[in-house]
């Protein structure tokens, strides 16, 4: 008698190994909501998890935050560069200066290096946007290193770039915007197709800011780090975890907003070719002999200004597995794509009903989905299922 | 011991009712492909399942069809009416005419009754959207009622509409086009706004082709049967099984595609308010004194030419339950819509990739999805999870 209720437990036991298959399989027709973490962030641009609880969160027209999620204490960084630019926030118009990216080393836990960019300003000259790296202990930078400056400084406000991500090959991908607002102010070569000049491209260097010696060979008189040319105002920029491949947003004028797959050595045409219409009717790009553009994955026939790109890999949306999520600046909606090798599959667009300008989407250690709204009381937003 | 193999049976037994759980589970991150199962098909337009393997199926330049799914035999039903118009498809031209919606009654088993829309002709004086329905026995339409002829035949090819639905209050629901091109045709008083003439309204009628006492009261000088005014080129219209609630597409002339939410009484405003613009710049709508209009519950951006929506029901895919899917014409995608109460939620837009024109979604009466496509080798398509 004691064996069979032995067995019984036995077998009891293997029964219960169903019952949480059973959870998940009432939540894949889950919907996404909006639980709002943190409120009153001065335009947030992006966040950067130190743990699932506590993440670094640089405020465009602020400064740099530590924040933890549960306490909701926040904490002023001390040493955030002193040239960062004065807010021209007055002008309120396009992509205007501040703070941007922050990004943790790949070896954080062992380096403490953590990585910026910004809109740096340089008497009588202008600005513009400038790479730092620094190490972090309790709530200060120090060991400051400059790892890229996007020359010349000028005295446009608008498309700094400044997205930033580590590819798996431990190399930095930055994003430089071409600075301008009205493509007529190009000079004879258009800068974004200019190797001689540094803006209106996507660099690749070392995490100390040198070149890698495998990055495309652009020639002796291109500058340092160019991985791709004719970029406008690309802000995010995210590695595909299953692949490995580098994604990109970009901004387009008139319509023109895409979606890339980044490519080594790639010109991605602007200003002379576009998925969009160009601002200026009284400019004709210069014909450029030999140039061969790569076009977008994907292009919308609507604005969206598409910024903060991340990929889903979390476990609360099972049928957004790997997709890329694209938050949206005008219209403010979030977008969910499903990509297959290179081909788009299908896209959706959420929140429909609540919309908000939305500069990044993060995905914390854990694989929670967060979401930061570019506001005057900016948010930190997590999107759950319902 | 036999009591304890008994024992080990039942206890192994209740552990397996678990594994279809495991199935669905698995099946809610399973993406939707499609299956080709009909080919040939002249332009379909709409298919009415007689059970789950056997339809019928209308083409829109052919004939009326009954189908076997399995098999694949494909039988022309007799006795189609003899007024329907001359194929002119050599125009080519927007909404053409033809053989449109075909619809059982609900009490079909037990009546026989098929309802239809086609584009009748009138020796001297055009044609018009004609609906009739009529008994099928065999392969054979007999004993044929006259519903309603949308008066005035005229020459123009354009914008029969011809979608049906039952509601869930038994009334047949029908619309009826504008038949212009364009809008400057319209005499002093709009054709879709004037309510002495059939065309460009929705109807609701009894299945006998009487007019139901509770019908909005437009007074004396009006056509029988309104139920909404204001009406372009809807094709596609289909109850909401959750609410009851009736649904229709619109389709614009530049951008101004929409859907509408049915409501009795309502305006939705063609021509002197659309979402989209007027394809006429030498056209002003005169002013309604006293006119509200009803707003569509969505539009897109750019030209989609939505057309036989339905709302998904099925378990293929659990994450679509009580969605709205909508073909589109234009662009050839298939849209997925999330809605609660009138409020759209998400979008999605499927097949990006795999486009074609589509008039036509349905469901079996075991909830499997269907698509008709508008080709010259028109096909009946499956919906079916990856």
């Amino acid at each position: 008698m004691k064996r069979l209720l032995m067995l019984l437990l036995i077998i009891s036991g293997a029964c219960q190994e169903n019952r949480p298959e059973k959870v998940s399989q009432s939540k894949s027709s889950y919907h996404p909501t909006k639980k709002v973490i943190l409120e009153g962030l001065n335009h947030p641009w992006s966040i950067a998890f130190l743990s699932q609880d506590e993440a670094l969160i640089t405020e465009k027209d602020g400064t740099l935050l530590k924040v933890n999620l549960k306490s909701k204490i926040r904490t002023v960084v001390k040493g955030f560069p002193e040239d960062l630019t004065d807010s021209i926030r007055a002008y309120n118009l396009g992509d205007n200066s501040g703070i941007f990216e922050v990004l943790l080393d790949p070896q954080h836990e062992k380096n403490q290096w953590v990585y910026f960019s910004y809109a740096a300003k340089r008497k009588g000259e202008g600005r513009t946007t400038k790479i730092v790296r620094a190490k972090l202990t309790q709530d200060s930078l120090y060991g400051h290193e400059t790892l890229l400056e996007a020359e010349p400084f000028t005295r446009e406000y608008f498309h700094f770039g400044g997205g930033m991500t580590f590819g798996t090959d431990g190399k930095l991908y930055i994003t430089i915007g071409e600075r301008l607002f009205w493509e007529r102010d190009n000079p004879p070569i258009p800068i974004a197709q200019d190797i001689t000049d540094r803006r209106g491209k996507i660099y690749r260097i070392n995490p100390d800011g040198s070149i890698p010696e495998d990055n495309p060979d652009y020639g002796p008189s291109a500058v340092a780090g160019i991985y791709a040319v004719g970029i406008r105002a690309a802000q995010g920029i995210t590695v595909e975890p299953k692949t490995g491949n580098i994604w990109f947003s970009e901004h387009g004028t008139i319509q023109g907003d895409e979606i890339n797959l980044l490519k080594a050595g790639a010109n991605y045409g602007w200003p002379n070719v576009t998925s969009g219409k160009l601002r200026s009717n009284d400019y004709t790009p210069p014909k450029l002999e030999g140039a061969n553009f790569t076009p977008p994955v994907w292009f919308w026939p609507h604005t969206v200004a598409p910024t903060g790109l991340t990929f889903y890999t979390g476990d609360d949306f099972p049928n957004w597995k790997d997709n890329l999520i694209v938050p949206g600046l005008s219209r403010g909606s979030l977008w969910r794509f499903r990509i297959e090798n290179d081909t788009v599959k299908s896209a959706e667009e959420l929140f429909i009903d609540d919309r908000v300008r939305i500069r990044k989407a993060r995905q914390s250690p854990s694989g929670k989905l967060y979401i930061l709204t570019d506001e005057d009381n900016g948010k930190l937003i997590q999107i759950l299922p319902q």
